[in-house]
């Protein structure tokens, strides 16, 4: 046998165990194939015995030799080939993470390019320095009690919640908390959740992963109907009382009384999806229903609108009686949220960089949403827009220009045609359920401030030729 | 009615909406009461009749107040009194989050003291200061590209992991391994996993939450019995080759080979946890088993023992045909991993950095479990100290003291009245699993710097009068 081994110039013991890994991983030294002894492969090369003898005592430890006692040292047979299927097999997957076309304005995402990276990294760097040493050991899996106090205090003086620091939840952002709040349900007897069509299918999905029905939950002019919360088969909802997703209206007064009602009927709970409750642009933000019934409504906020996605941050006000359950499945699903992020988060919150980030959020998105309905106005003036006094998208009702309900998919592709990327009400809504007229969402939040111009024109250019 | 509202010297409209909300949760103002019209309420406060009007309207919008066109404004009766249960309930819990006695010598967390905060805070600034803006927004499922590149690197170079940047998948940390992959080996039919005892409870737990049932593995001097995977019931096992959690022995050659063997004739699949593979102290680190064969082993390693656990990050490499499957998992758990600990993670792995610390913490760990050795047989010769070739943590074999397995539980229970915790090895059996003989498990990796000397003084003192 000539291995062919080339060691010029490298250390020999690392040379040489990484030549032979090498050749047995590649196929050159193929399975049964007898090594020299460690003696004669040392004479050949040059170099101690002892050092041959260690690295096949190494590769013979992680498997690619085999040796037996007076039988040598030979090639194991059970070396297999790289494993290859995977590009082929995740082309489709590659899609889940969004790859963003040039101009984007479907809804979900603020502006990211306005992340404040160094408010963010200068709050890091002081929350880090001074956090104890415990702090980046094991935690408590609802998270660290900085944060939750900070977290109960911002969210009672922002959004009205009553709540206390051993209720909070801290997740890995939304999703998360619906997959906890789906295994928790289900440990106290729940079969089924609502949830609001049209609405986001991701939430959909993560409460339906854990096991629970998800069942369609109208929703109108004044929210969701709550004379259908009786129809439906679970003893919870999942809702978005401030500023319904993706339609932007607000939940009635008789709604949030009847919404409430029904829980306590039912011994259910209402799960309050808050995701863009600090932005509201014509009034006050209409305080959390959480609040009209503490032990039926959970809160649930999140960073991803008001600071960036990416964080993967977001927060429960938990009912006492789910709360052991959330604990327990908080801690098979990731133990706890990284402290690193929550030690950065409640500096963020406490130096009032968070309130001073949303107040110009605001101002900024209030500014797109007006020149959005302007432009609307002035080029497609049959198009009705809709859902704007609150949150980071708009809906442009098609009607005026067409019946059809696939008339809104046509609009998507012709503005795809023209770059920009808007997203076609049906896909929000369960799949078979039948929606009342055309209509597009429009998220005015995600492009940068430099792309938002072009991306309405592009849209308005493709609305005037419609 | 008279509402005993004092606004003096605050802004009107904002003290008004908060007395008057604050009267009805306290339950001041009562279910059912009227309030004084808006004219009238604004007469006898001074203040102009539309922010009384105003106000009404946001309390009656959120719930708290009611009220019908020519009938006025009351008090909306389903206001509920605060859900007071938490504090009770979760006394248990908060154990969860464990709490650290002063001296603490139990394994499965190296020191959190020496995490490298300013190298990682430098490297964070670095890395979110060049970051594409697309990288605060939603991302692929497995994690930021440039980090799974930085990880394939690693880990191939590191612990000689045979993958690609597409089959990696960044975790919050190794818990969440466990949840993504018992729903993905569901997903392919399996209803088992066998899993090493003693080994993690936790890590167990976490895959009996998606629904597998787990079943234990016994572990000899060599490693897991393999010839007990034939009889266990499921097709995949989790095992810890390169350092037995926790009792410290390395899976023997022919064990590795005998575990390849039976996951090819079974179609089932090897989880190989890498938890500490980088800490091996008297001869290079042992290469991964998975490199044997990709497409059978799923590789999962974690930054809880190199870094620090509160960072809740870890990663996966996945053969393909578990691909789909794992990315679908994690897209309705967390839908990714933060984007903050990814940018970090990356660049200090690129900057040289993590392989400095891994270098620097594992001569002080070597310099730990010497001195851990030296004073045990000094202070207690009868004791036989094991698992030390690698790893922050000992076995102590109890045995030459007494043969009753009940001793260890003893030995741990003196060691606390000494002001020192460390654990049964019992504590990490399958329930109702019987033990050998009695032993302890140190983590001697856990102290600060600074009370590592006083607990091995504690240990020591406590054996040496046991």
């Amino acid at each position: 046998l000539d291995l062919h081994l080339d060691l010029t110039g490298q250390q020999p013991r690392a040379a040489l165990e990484h030549a032979l890994r090498e050749a047995v991983q590649s196929g050159r030294l193929v399975a049964a194939v007898r090594l020299p002894s460690s003696r004669s492969l040392a004479a050949d090369l040059g170099i101690a015995r002892n050092t041959v003898a260690d690295v096949y005592e190494q590769l013979t430890a992680e498997g690619w030799l085999a040796s037996r006692q007076g039988s040598g040292t030979w090639v194991a047979d059970r070396i297999a080939p790289d494993d290859v299927g995977a590009s082929r097999m995740t082309s489709k997957i590659h899609t889940s993470g969004r790859s963003r076309p040039r101009l984007d304005l479907r809804p979900g995402s603020p502006d990211v390019a306005s992340f404040p990276r160094a408010r963010w990294l200068a709050a890091a760097r002081q929350a880090v320095q001074a956090a104890p040493d415990e702090a980046f050991g094991y935690i408590d899996p609802r998270g660290l009690p900085q944060l939750r106090h900070t977290l109960a205090q911002y969210l009672a003086r922002a959004r009205g919640v009553r709540t206390s620091p051993d209720r909070i939840v801290v997740c890995s952002g939304f999703v998360q908390a619906m997959s906890l709040l789906g295994t928790a349900l289900q440990r106290s007897g729940a079969t089924a959740v609502a949830a609001e069509s049209p609405g986001v299918g991701l939430h959909r999905d993560a409460l339906a992963a854990t096991g629970l029905a998800v069942t369609p939950l109208c929703v109108d002019g004044g929210g969701i109907v709550t004379s259908d919360l009786s129809l439906s088969e679970g003893s919870a909802a999942l809702l978005t009382p401030a500023h319904q997703f993706p339609l932007g209206v607000v939940l009635r007064p008789d709604r949030r009384e009847a919404a409430i009602d029904w829980a306590r009927e039912t011994s259910g709970v209402l799960i309050e999806d808050d995701y863009d409750g600090e932005f509201r642009y014509d009034r006050q933000p209409v305080g959390a229903l959480q609040a009209l019934d503490p032990a039926r409504v959970i809160f649930v906020g999140t960073a991803s609108k008001t600071l960036a996605p990416g964080l993967r941050l977001a927060w429960m006000a938990v009912p006492s009686t789910l709360l052991d359950a959330v604990i327990a499945a908080k801690r098979v699903s990731d133990l706890h949220t990284g402290v690193m992020e929550q030690l950065t988060l409640s500096r963020f919150i406490e130096s009032g960089e968070y309130d001073r980030h949303i107040r110009r959020s605001r101002l900024k998105y209030r500014k797109r949403r007006d020149r959005l309905v302007d432009s609307i106005s002035a080029s497609a003036p049959q198009i009705r827009v809709t859902g704007i006094s609150a949150g980071l998208h708009a809906v442009l009702d098609l009607s005026g220009m067409s019946t059809s309900m696939s008339f809104e998919d046509e609009v998507v592709s012709r503005a795809a045609a023209q770059g920009v990327a808007v997203s076609a009400l049906g896909t929000f809504r369960f799949a078979g359920e039948p929606g009342a007229h055309p209509a597009l969402v429009v998220g005015y939040g995600t492009p940068s401030d430099s792309s938002f111009s072009p991306a309405l024109e592009a849209l308005c250019q493709t609305l005037s030729m419609a």
